[in-house]
């Protein structure tokens, strides 16, 4: 593997791209940006990933069908409306692509459509058919843009979530950006709420498809925050071919490298969706391993990372693994809990807790520090295999009740 | 069906049965019993349904295998330490038998153990076999013993939970009893947390435990508190005889009058956890309607129960019913949104929010006034066949985090 340098620039580090955000008005807040687009010099190699809820929002499905060729060039977003159950949903989302086509030239089923925030009601379709030509006005590939465009997409985000690296395929410098958002209704079922990805490699579109989803699987879709799946998962990719490396169009090594890149964007991505999960006060990660398969084991991660009682564990900095070995227990897989060592790690040291399934004598004061700390690992060896997987979640604190107890307001 | 009558008394209620319930020590408040019994006059017909989770507490082997002739004749339960994950856990919980065995002359393998609490720490054993001597020359057919002993099995629960009904059957009155405790780490997958019903039914070991199984499925298993199955969900039912009806040993009319005196019993004690689930102000029903299966009726209505957002925005008395759709379609069953109407109701009156599939305009103030009351209903109705399922739950408020942010402490 080549590799994988993080630098600035974001979704417009790699060429071909420019974006923008501006508030349109679909926000009370005028200083909070609601309206976002992302442009491609020419029409890119596209792919995305969607949530695999039943109850599927209006854009989501304009989105599935704009990708069936694989090509793309412009994705518009907007913040405060899901579009989700809502009335006149794919006439609204239609409108909003009709909106960007108008005022770029791109042909409409190249544009892809994204919202996010409140279900159920009425889009402000006008609104944002205003604010695209302010919208297109601005696109630009500056640092600036970026920024306002990372802002545009934010709910209930308290922090904007981007990164971009750079790394060589094919002997080329190629460029991969993403951003996203995400903060509530996180639960590893397709992957985030929104993600957008940007690369100037020169990739097909099956092959741009195929990393998006071998990547996702072992990032966005191993992230939860609260257990519900959304109505709005998508995570787009768009390739624009300008790095002047050799297309991709097989699983061959430059597959593999820029697969690399685009696994440690994703990842940067989840990590920043679960670090900045509602209310959340710390990231707490769970690595599973010894297992007998890597299913088995993203499955037992995953139910640490989603179970209630741990989260508020861990907001409590109280080293109650008993409820870690509990979550393994229920999570529908198959073990031997004597067979299981439960570890907690994080800056402030290690401790291991759990031996053979059942509880060691260890330093509370030490465990409490431990715990205390912003990033925490949970630890279960397995015994039983070689397979290992990682999932990434949050604690549960008061702010999640807070934040989630009256959102609509 | 027979008439079911509410009555007073819990588990005493019953001819044949004796309990208690005293302070030994496993808990450092002294003011808190921490250790009961239940003792049958003779050997009784009993039947048990016991957690799924794949990690269970030694007790729930045990009487798991002292049930496999289908008697038992006493239960012994403490609270203060689960006895899970714990070092010589079966040792202990074997030894929990014996005291009771060497106190009352029951056999050691017609006495049930059950325990609740702190999972991963060893049992003070000691103190129980201490206590056990005190506990039994405390029984009694009182209203005292039988609060005792419901008091001595709550660990964060608020209230005491306890019902008893008088039915006839075959031209006897019987009378069933029950208590039950659970108010964290709750979540359908076999039931409650711990839950004792007395009989003085006449009825075979087989159909107890049919009528149980029965039962059990759409009471307890359709309670929700925070999505944790706990390592020792445990009910358990003895059935001394003592009604002198003639006994059920096939299912007849009979049968179905115990199993409705029954089913009253579990629905009860079932909503009374949902009701005091950890940190809950409001109990929550979720009603499923219209749909072509009972079995999608009721994964549907678990889902709604088991949201993290829907149980928030119950706490904020917020008509968030995007939330409750957004639910349904993740839980992995097929519908149409388009077929769906939402509602909410409680004493304050009735409000329908989405038709179709879509947002109805509502008045907010009326949907503000429904949700604040302490007993809330969601009612779903899908418009594709006639089943229909319920289930149970709470809102998830600030005391939660806090109960379960440092609960070993």
């Amino acid at each position: 593997m080549t590799a994988v340098k993080e630098i600035s620039g974001g979704i417009v580090a790699a060429k071909g791209f420019k974006t923008s955000g501006i508030h349109c008005g679909l926000r009370a807040n005028r200083a909070k940006l609601d309206l976002g687009i992302i442009l491609a010099e020419s029409v890119c190699s596209a792919a995305g990933t969607f949530t695999l809820n039943r109850v599927k929002a209006a854009p989501v499905y304009l989105c599935m069908e704009h990708l069936e060729n694989g090509k793309a060039q412009a994705i518009i977003c907007n913040s405060g409306n899901a579009n989700a159950c809502a009335p006149e949903g794919s006439e609204n989302a239609l409108r909003m692509a009709q909106a960007v086509a108008k005022a770029t030239g791109v042909a409409v089923e190249d544009v892809l459509v994204c919202s996010t925030g409140v279900i159920g009601q009425r889009l402000n379709v006008e609104a944002v058919e205003k604010g695209v030509p302010e919208a297109v006005a601005l696109l630009a590939d500056t640092e600036e843009a970026n920024d306002n465009m990372c802002k545009a997409i934010l709910t209930t985000d308290t922090v904007k979530k981007e990164i971009a690296v750079s790394l060589t395929v094919g002997g080329k410098e190629v460029k991969i950006g993403g951003i996203c958002k995400g903060s509530g209704m996180i639960h590893p079922n397709m992957g985030t709420m929104l993600g957008f990805v940007t690369t100037d490699c020169a990739i097909s579109s099956e092959m741009i498809s195929e990393a998006l989803r071998e990547c996702v699987r072992v990032t966005f879709n191993r992230v939860s925050v609260d257990g519900d799946t959304s109505t709005n998962d998508t995570c787009l990719v768009l390739a624009s071919g300008k790095a002047g490396n050799r297309e991709i169009t097989e699983k061959n090594k430059d597959y593999e490298d820029f697969k690399n890149g685009l696994y440690a964007v994703l990842l940067h991505l989840a990590k920043a969706i679960a670090r900045d999960g509602e209310g959340a006060t710390k990231l707490v990660t769970c690595i599973v391993s010894g297992a007998s398969t890597e299913d088995k084991a993203e499955t037992l991660a995953k139910s640490v990372i989603g179970s209630s009682l741990t989260k508020a564990a861990m907001f409590g900095a109280d080293a109650n693994w008993g409820r870690v070995l509990c979550a393994m227990g229920y999570s529908g897989e198959n073990f031997d809990p004597k067979n299981v060592d439960i570890s907690f790690s994080s800056a402030a040291g290690r401790i291991k807790v759990c031996e053979n399934g059942a509880g060691l004598p260890f330093d509370e004061e030490l465990a409490k520090k431990i715990l205390t700390e912003n990033e925490v690992v949970i630890e279960a060896l397995l015994r039983e295999g070689s397979c290992e997987a990682t999932a990434w979640g949050c604690d549960l604190t008061y702010d999640y009740v807070r934040i989630n107890g009256d959102y609509r307001s």
